[in-house]
């Protein structure tokens, strides 16, 4: 890598420490079993030695200012050389279970390496430079995912979760947080001020297909997409699966069989590669062989990095359910119970990638994030910004998610390339 | 009612007396909660009492000899006038959960009339009459249905239920047995010696719509519906719900729901009103609202008359599982889990229903019965027949199950002209 933008001689990242430190954060939460994958859940044995890990690494070998607030983010400052408001890399170090090596993790490496390199060439830029490692980005059995970026963006309050259990052990949110160093009782503190951040950028797997299928090794994201999800309980009768005639019948899950394909049918009809659908939880009560269903609870979700999409979708899918209303003589009831737009990418952040990428040689691909991630929350009080990784084969959240390392070191590269960017750039004298 | 076939002049049966009984036995396992049903489950405190005043009832009121078998069927015996094998009159006194007051009952308080107006008359058939009821006919948590009477018809061995348990409280069903007054290990001397019986006869109200919805108060059965099971599993692939774009999808969930649709269609235009089909139970795996279903298992079951009716049910359906396999990219597997063939009614004993009906000037049906009975196993070792009363709306195993007292009166008297019938002609001299 030649003279930077900022005019500063850097060279690239280090690909062997990126690979090695990848490793070395994979020991923690790797399954024993053969071909099985990694689980570090907020709050695990694995989880709360990661947090150790990142903590040492970024205190003792990167020399940063660490500290944790009360959400247990965890956060390592390099000081700038202007009193200016913070540049932020960040991503998380929860997994979910029996998930892979790259979700997160190689968004906090790439950022630790960016830190580092500035480190080795003793470079100070205008701003701070943080980088964070945010608690439980991941969804968790306390019912609480994105926890750490919601609450340094306000949007989650010591109410919403005082009272939240894992839904298994029954151990509370509140002693699952201490443990991790964080108090939730006084949640509220972990909010930013947003004077005093500048941007956030994060560098994650796209965790589908649409980079690796083109053979892109860098993905410029333009919008997190928005998810609207509600509950669908279907009410027919339940009746003797023997002496209940065929045309007597108000069979439950036959109508919610014929609203799953109409759903589907609603969204694939709906629109374009960027926005999708899914019947992902379904419930059928009795539940018996031998009795008639008499009521099938679903939930479904769409994403779409639009409102006029989802508009679509749903307006499709509000004839479908008339339509089976009428027919099969069952009442359908809906209750909305997420509503998240979608999150648009700072246009200084997406022009400082692609510059970079452009600076790199490398072909990049601009394209909406089709799963949430903590830069939804950032971008509520700073500019923000990410960076995809080809997933091979589109896989992810399971034990073969992969990235290339040569996609690895290229994004690396125009992460820091894009950082040195944006230090010129933003918060101009 | 007049002189009888067999020459006999009994008085038709006691109707008052009839409702008074029900309403005893209804004491049993009656819920508190307003609108509520009836639970008499195999085992239950309130089973065991029912037990006990069907035993008082038969001993004291109408001096039977009563005993109780290793199955812990209740036998009550009235001499017969020759050295015969006995007619049997019997039903079960257990309910399903938030069951209703006939299922099971009624058939036991007409038999407790019929004998008791023998009684009465001190008539002496040539037969030994007996009433029995059978053990755990209704399914139940030791997932044994119809206990007693496979004890009783020999097709119920020790092995196959040495190790049942009750699913959610663990008890064993040798203890719950033991305190109904069987004996598990002993169970094969439950089994009786064909020889001893002449033939079985079940009164029983139909729990379907055909008899109500025609008006008719009688309904001879033909025959008890064959029960073909089996477990269909579909193996999609789990995903990302947003990060997965349609067209890569291999919906499990979307898959199974044209199974369920495919599935219907097969049945509808598969045969007449005598030929259901149900899939009762389904379940999603992961079942998370964020993930793509990557497996569906569920449990479809078919019930016919004859075997060619459900052999047609499933060609149509083996055409839909190839369909949608090719179509969705799915793997199903299937498993039979059941294959019980059609019960044929005796026809003796329906000539006898057929004949008494006649003879009290009352219209009567010919119909299989759709759901499984006690007379299913005891046909396998004596001429068996059972008589329908209808059920009001067809509503069956809910708080709502009712039968007319002027039905229930006319189907008493057909079951005591029928007995008679049966003592005249069955094991001429």
């Amino acid at each position: 890598m030649g003279t930077s933008a900022a005019g500063f001689d850097v060279q690239g990242v280090n690909s062997e420490r990126i690979a090695q430190r990848l490793e070395e954060l994979a020991r923690f939460g790797r399954s024993e079993a053969s071909g099985g994958g990694w689980f570090r859940g907020f709050g695990t044995e694995a989880e709360l030695r990661a947090r150790e890990w990142l903590r040492d690494l970024w205190h003792k070998v990167l020399g940063l200012e660490v500290r944790m607030d009360t959400a247990a983010n965890l956060w390592g400052t390099m000081p700038g050389r202007e009193a200016l408001p913070a540049l932020v890399l960040g991503s998380h170090h929860d997994t979910v279970p029996n998930g892979g090596q790259f979700d997160g993790a190689l968004g906090l490496v790439l950022a630790t390496e960016v830190v580092q390199r500035l480190v080795e060439e003793g470079y100070r830029l205008r701003h701070p430079v943080q980088v964070v490692s945010f608690t439980a980005e991941e969804p968790n059995p306390f019912q609480v995912s994105t926890l750490g970026s919601r609450a340094a963006a306000g949007v989650l309050r010591v109410e919403d979760v005082r009272k939240a259990v894992h839904i298994r052990t029954g151990v509370s949110l509140r002693d699952a947080l201490q443990a991790a160093g964080g108090d939730l009782d006084r949640l509220d503190r972990a909010r930013l001020d947003p004077a005093g951040v500048s941007a956030y950028l994060e560098c994650h797997i796209e965790q589908g297909k649409r980079l690796w299928s083109r053979g892109m090794p860098l993905g410029v994201v333009t919008a997190i997409t928005g998810i609207y999800r509600e509950e669908v309980v279907v009410e027919g009768e339940a009746n003797h699966a023997g002496t209940t005639l065929m045309a007597d019948r108000r069979d439950a899950l036959c109508a919610a069989a014929e609203l799953v394909l109409g759903f589907e049918e609603a969204v694939v009809r709906g629109g374009g590669e960027e926005i999708v659908g899914t019947i992902g939880q379904l419930e059928v009560r009795p539940n018996a062989p031998n009795i008639v269903p008499g009521c099938v609870s679903l939930i479904l979700e769409v994403r779409s990095p639009d409102r006029e999409g989802t508009a679509k979708v749903l307006r499709a899918f509000d004839e479908c359910v008339r339509r089976v209303e009428a027919g099969r003589r069952v009442q359908v009831r809906r209750v909305r119970l997420l509503d998240q737009e979608a999150s648009w990418m700072d246009p200084a952040v997406i022009g400082a990638l692609e510059r970079a990428a452009a600076e790199l040689g490398e072909p990049y691909m601009l394209l909406s994030s089709m799963a949430g991630h903590d830069a939804t929350h950032m971008a509520r009080i700073t500019r923000a910004g990410m960076l995809f990784v080809p997933s091979v084969g589109g896989k992810s959240h399971c034990p073969e998610e992969e990235s290339r390392m040569e996609d690895i070191a290229k994004a690396g590269d125009a992460l820091l390339r894009a950082l040195l960017i944006l230090d010129e750039e933003l918060d101009a004298r």
